[in-house]
């Protein structure tokens, strides 16, 4: 039975949303135990709609919740807040073995680091989102938003992060890394990048294959692209955007007239194609990186299927021992070798 | 007149995607004069398949020009490489209004710094696509690959010389400008991105309206997206893959069976507004601005119509004296009192 604690509260169509999700992905997974961290009335009123397995799921009531413009590291000092509630339950329960949130990114990322703690030897936790590539699959972008400044060894360890993460998510062997750069050549991109290509390429413990530019990250010929956390956001970004507006064009355009609809019936099986390929939800949520247990921070506007995702994506990695893999791949590498004692 | 001189060589389907493209320009704006830089002989075969006023176009014989794989600042010294000659000419001769190439971004910024120069008072030249947007127009990205390095005094600039670009070439007035972050929050991003908030806000000559995401690009409330070059650059080509990606499986799903082609026909309305917003090369080329005279830096896969983009968005910016404004607005920036002096 593997026990995951859901932020009831944390995201814009919460709590319904989350209890939704929640549900759904306890229905499809019989191995699973939830704890859903809330205001307990709300919570029931919630559950009362749906069917479940009662002695699977419980609530552990929480009344106060974290918003979206609240300072995180203030925030995350507020006890009755579910999210910190939540962090602490797993923290100390050594039975819980995943923590899922659509809450606020920054009091996450701040709970990860205060409360839960990272895996002994990671500089920095990373936030890392899966996106859809051509090849059917995803691809992590690593670090998209927890680190807006970062040193080479920083953007090396997201490396091996994420590659842990590949593999326990993704059954991806010896997935390829790259880094994401302003163009292909060695010489590429400003100091961090240059330090950090001539580092990477010296890294035994992940695959290396040099430099990546935004537009190779939803091609899949890599497995993971390296950013710091500011060029991540902006590339996530600029991708979602791209991707929601020619969504957005599609729904108007095709329910536009009889024909259009009619059109739309027909090629019905392309669209599908195109709607997989831009979905960014997919996979739920990105993970938290480099902490001590699984933490999944889902999109704030996530919706009960992303919720679900987020969940069953937690179980899956938490199964195949996401964080025993980067502990074993962090002790692949002799830092003080690696990088200068000045940097 | 307006003179143009257009770097036959340059670009991945050179000469004769650019020949055509020159001889399109000419037969659309009988305003126009084209100088075209390159081997005579080759042009001359290319020009031979077209009709066009031949007292409107001259060839400047090269016998040089410059790949993508040479070292630019090695490059630029080559003195019978066409886009050197080019550079050259552009700043011997007064008539010559701009310089439009689809070959080495690195080499067309070296040149535009060491043979041209950059318009008194300017720091960097900067790299200035035009990002089709929701709106049915245009956001401009700048800068998008020049600077992989900034300073916050840079930044403020490239809102400067956007802004004149938005007022030439889209007739904008009071451009809306944006920076580009990971968040909206005034206090978002790093230290760059918040010392640049700070500043924005007390400049007058642009209308800065605050933070922006890469999302906001292609949304097309603000006119404007003011990055350092090397997250600029990120956005630009994670937007150009997602739009690949998507028009590739449209291609190819449409293409698939009878059922598909004729419930394209159908629906093409549709696509090719789809079509329309994932055009990035709807306005030709990025400019390169900050620099004496007009410089339009095209695709290095430019086709014909690409080619043609470019030299009439050069024509039409140099007819409302961008350089002239650039000046103008920066003579209303008091840099010394703006900048501390540590900066």
């Amino acid at each position: 039975m593997i026990k995951i604690i859901v932020d009831a509260m944390g995201g814009d169509n919460a709590p319904a949303s989350n209890v939704e999700g929640a549900v759904t992905a306890l229905n499809a997974d019989s191995d699973l135990y939830i704890i859903l961290a809330g205001r307990q009335e709300d919570i029931q009123a919630e559950l009362k709609k749906y069917k479940y397995d009662s002695s699977r799921m419980e609530i552990m009531d929480c009344r106060d919740s974290i918003g979206m413009n609240d300072i995180p590291t203030e925030a995350i000092k507020r006890k009755e807040a579910s999210l910190v509630k939540a962090y602490w339950a797993l923290k100390k329960e050594d039975d819980i073995a995943a923590l899922v949130t659509a809450g606020s990114t920054g009091a996450t990322i701040a709970g990860g680091q205060i409360i839960l703690g990272r895996i002994k030897g990671v500089k920095r936790a990373a936030l890392c989102p899966a996106i859809p590539n051509s090849r059917g699959g995803y691809t992590l972008l690593c670090d998209c938003g927890a680190n807006a400044e970062c040193k080479p060894e920083m953007l090396c360890q997201f490396g091996v992060l994420a590659s842990a993460y590949a593999e326990a998510g993704f059954g991806i062997k010896n997935p390829r890394v790259g880094l994401l750069n302003n163009g292909t050549e060695e010489h590429k991109g400003d100091p961090l990048r240059q330090t950090t290509y001539q580092l990477m390429k010296k890294m035994d413990v992940i695959n290396f294959v040099g430099n990546v530019e935004g537009r190779d990250i939803m091609m899949g010929d890599i497995d993971i692209a390296v950013a710091d956390g500011f060029s991540g956001n902006v590339a996530l970004k600029s991708m979602e955007g791209c991707g929601k507006l020619v969504l957005g064009i599609m729904k108007k355009e095709f329910s536009a007239s009889l024909r259009t609809k009619l059109g739309y019936l027909v090629i019905k099986p392309a669209i599908k194609k195109m709607r997989a390929q831009l979905d960014f939800d997919g996979m739920g949520g990105a993970l938290l990186l480099g902490l001590k247990k699984v933490v999944v921070k889902s999109h704030g506007s996530s919706k009960p299927r992303t919720i679900a995702a987020s969940i069953a994506n937690a179980a899956q990695i938490y199964r195949n021992n996401l964080v025993g893999r980067v502990e074993e791949l962090l002790a692949g590498v002799d830092w003080q070798s690696l990088v200068p004692k000045d940097e």
